[in-house]
């Protein structure tokens, strides 16, 4: 890559760069054509340290000896670019992140604090792209968008196509979750050998209602939740990455189940269009494997980025059920607020960054 | 326990002995109040050795010493006693199971084969005991009863409770399996480190049918399944032993979250009225702890033979949700088999076997 | 158990009951022939609640019932009674010990703070017990006795007959230590699945340096430590109990493995003749299996107080090498603590306290 | 890749490609810059069908989609093609893979059946390079040459550049070995979950003597095994990939542990020097954090081919310790057989194929 091009990228930086995400999202902008790591934020106690010094490092591959190279900032402090990735925990998110939007930043996060405010977006650039519209009557002089829960965004995924296709009544998830989506201090060895554990406290809410908030629709500046009643139950199991999720859904108008299957791996969405450069080519692979999908054999599908689903079949309760596999800390997080930033950069919505291939 | 007690004690046979399940029995049959393992049977390969020697031991417990002196006989050889415990594979339980209830024999089955005969019963003695009565119209000189398979069995203790205080519509469960359920030579170590597996070949389907039937009525001499629907999604989890299910239930009647656990931690059944040796104190536990049960800590409780029951709550799309977990070889198989077994003397069904207490 | 018996038992307390080294000394403790439960301490965070509420109980079977009673004490406050254990940690542990000690009590302890003082005697109740004699010099009005690290017990164990029976030069030993050790917060799930840790910090110089404490001699008043040198490497491993230790080992005299190997199975020291409460009828038992000992099935051999030792065989560098199981938290902490007082009680050095059965 | 480039890659068959180490081969070979997947063959059960098919692919990534196609043929049938990988079992391979040799091939072989045969070369590329030299003497009108044991791989790269600058005398290791070392139907994951088992059949013979030859000196014609006298424990362990070895050396002469590090960190070899397609660039990475290697965040180091080192100390019993980790199906296998392809290409020793950028 020549210089030139080097200097066209896009600079931006991460919030909360040292935790379980934040490494995925140091590890996904190393290498991204459109942006650049200026700057990585993380605790006063990491701040003034080189980023390969102040942070432990946890994934297979090597830390990008660039990043390694960045002098950490303590967060609080001003970023020096306008396009902000999230990576903190819900307890410092809140009052942060509006600051920061306020201060002339657009901010994709990851963090669950303002998911939920009626004035700011939450999107999975393959389902619901139109809500980034919201962006423009926000209060602040930048812009807050965020991305959902990790359980979320596969189940939402594999939604999309059959609420679009055949209309959706009802759905039942139960989940077996990552132990990544607990953090690089989550449970115990102790606690997850031979063992799992039946609840993922606040999960199965959020799951609940950013399903309807993803489906539902913008109308008059407003987004009205889908009318499906989302039913989940979570699990942590002992799995590196990659969410399963065991789903039945109740469709409002009759289908086969060759017809769901196909309707599944025929999705495709803007991101595809838009050639994004997170965008899997198909957001959906549907396996024919009869044990498939697995964490491990198939979480990487799309580079991380496709959902997996498998095992279409009739459901005696509610109609049709399916297990879907999703990367939670790449599509699930990291990787899903960089395809997000991708798609408003792409739409023209951070200002004073355009899109390299769009424009 | 003098020598005249000893006496007294019935002796029992125990097909397949040298499998997970067998290994469960003649643990489990070594310090049995009422039986006495008289003869082990395994393939033709084993047979004439030492059951110590031919054996692998896989139990944490050292094998019981009396029982490993038995000599192994080949199954096929006729057993030297009425009562007879089969942990056979369903490839050779078939014919061979009703070849020794005709026989004479008194056949406690853990296999499958004969499960949905229509003149077997199927029985979990909290459940439907009185099924047993079918056994007087079996054709055979002895007969032939059938243990549930393991996951349908924590799943319809904890349904009957319900189904006879608010009738019971409608059951989604997601099951999260335990790897001893596919034996000692089940999933590799490979398949199965940082990885599940959703699916368990025919699994779905058995816990469908047999549900309805163990729930079902007997009336006229035949059993008629039980209305509710259900449906089943089973996976396979890197967990030692116990089986998760997250269930979901619609009742026929409305019920609070807290009238439904109290009426399942009220149930009390025949096994308990009767005091029989096996049969847990309390037949189901609710747990209050938010993340409980879990398999390693709960698997024990009731020495195996109680299903724990947490997280009862309203389901968005039932009405009910909670989770169950159930020891999958002790209740589940070898502790169930033998409960049966004792229900079974207890009502004087085997010929010239009377049971100690009742007597 | 009559009330006369339970009134004669000796009033026992826990420091660092809810840990868990501390929740092994309560379920020990609950059914002691010799000892009571009188008092539990804990940080002040947990105390005045009820054990049973302030302890997250994490061990298979259920918290004992009068256990679960006893109000939390917070530490620092006086024992109630003369034997005490200490479960503590060692940032705490140091200070606090002597305080104790020096007030009148009798302390067993488990933590690292005292073992190397000179004054202290480091003890394996099969090993040293001879070494307790140290008691009688220590300044203090009761006494301070140590049990060493659950990584040196099994070695020590398996070391002591060779040493006797043929002399010992050099010992090196590479560890593979279960999660346990490190407590309930150990390493995280995420770190330890699909992968081991090369370093357990400070225990190979624990390892080194009490071995040759313990196999040392008491002459004058002091401990010279043995002469032979030893070298370790310790690694933590996805296991959930049970140090296994692969050791090579240089004898002063020669011997065949088959020597060796009876040596070990026909060791028995003072507490087997003694016939302490938890003393194992064998100390160390020999396998024959070609694949044993594994920590699972083999931990709870005597209770989890027996070493078992297999796969003695030459050792082309050192002359012979073997592989040693212990459990780490039963002989190698609670259980191993518990053997200690009792061998302290029957020799006459808790003041006011009799062995039942030697009195 | 030009149609003129890809003429000229080599075509290469592999034998046994179904198994896991075999899928190794095939995703190596996939992507290989001189070479050329031509044949796959493996069982009659497997022959006739597409890769794609006959194969349960277990590794993360895709099956490469070209191997898909290939049709899989009947291991004993004539290769299509000089060059021929062999990752048979050593029960089919003996005899197969001389005849192969016979009949004008260049058999690599991954099996144990010929490794120490006097006239066969056992061959480290950065280790003993030279030995290849024994190829032009063997009776056959083809050649073949063997990859040591995945557990020696590791040792005697860590051991060479010790041996050139200090001599060795002695060597005790200890191996915490990876589940893929067993092949895709290895222990259970009931055998292996809390559990490790301490015995690999043959392994520690396999190690020590293999260590012996790569370490000799090729005289006259024939090899002179090394003199170090090498004693190794070798235990299964609960990790998908990348053996762990726990080392202790003693060498001829003194040399302080920095010494040491310097020496393994600075090694470089012929592979290096001639820059060969699957050479890491440097062999043998020295980490400096305390806890490290770990096998899953330092197996994939110099893409799966580096040897990872740490805790280079002194070891009170043989002068030095450290722990070395390689990837026991890449270095250890299919990624060690195809570097000593190219490195017998690059040396001219297969008649016919010329190395690309040698030439």
């Amino acid at each position: 890559m020549s210089t030139t091009e080097r200097q066209r990228k896009t600079p931006v930086a991460v919030l909360g760069a040292t935790g379980a995400v934040g490494q995925r999202f140091v590890s996904l902008l190393a290498e991204h054509p459109w942006f650049e790591l200026a700057a990585l934020f993380a605790s006063p106690r990491s701040a003034g340290r080189p980023y390969g010094e102040a942070c432990a490092w946890h994934l297979e591959g090597p830390l990008p000896s660039a990043a390694a190279k960045l002098e950490v900032r303590s967060t609080g402090e001003d970023p020096p670019c306008r396009l902000v990735f999230s990576a903190l925990g819900a307890d410092v998110a809140g009052p942060l992140e509006t600051r920061l939007a306020a201060a002339g930043h657009f901010v994709v996060s990851n963090a669950r604090s303002h998911r939920m405010d009626p004035d700011v977006p939450l999107v999975v650039p393959e389902v619901n792209p139109d809500h980034l519209d919201l962006v423009a009557a926000q209060a602040w002089e930048g812009g807050l968008v965020t991305n959902p829960n990790c359980s979320t965004i596969g189940l939402v995924i594999a939604l999309k196509p059959l609420a679009d296709a055949f209309g959706l009544r009802r759905v039942l998830v139960v989940t077996l979750q990552a132990l990544s989506g607990a953090g690089l201090d989550g449970p115990s060895a102790w606690a997850m050998t031979d063992n799992l554990v039946p609840v993922i406290s606040g999960e199965e809410e959020k799951l609940e209602r950013e399903t309807g908030k993803i489906l539902g629709r913008l109308e008059g500046g407003a987004i009205s939740a889908h009318a499906a009643r989302v039913s989940a139950q979570c699990t942590r199991v002992p799995v590196l990455e990659g969410h399963t999720e065991c789903v039945s859904v109740e469709l409002e108008r009759e289908a086969s189940s060759e017809e769901v299957a196909l309707v599944l791996a025929a999705f495709r969405a803007e991101p595809q269009e838009l050639a994004l450069p997170s965008a899997p080519e198909r957001p959906i692979e549907v396996l024919a494997d009869p044990d498939r999908p697995q964490p491990r054999l198939d979480r990487y599908r799309g580079d991380g980025m496709a959902v997996s689903v498998g095992r279409v079949r009739p459901c005696g309760v509610l109609g049709h059920k399916l297990v879907a596999l999703s990367h939670n800390t790449l599509r699930g997080a990291a990787g899903g607020s960089i395809l997000l930033a991708e798609l408003a950069v792409a739409r023209g919505l951070v200002d004073g960054v355009a899109a390299p291939r769009v424009a």
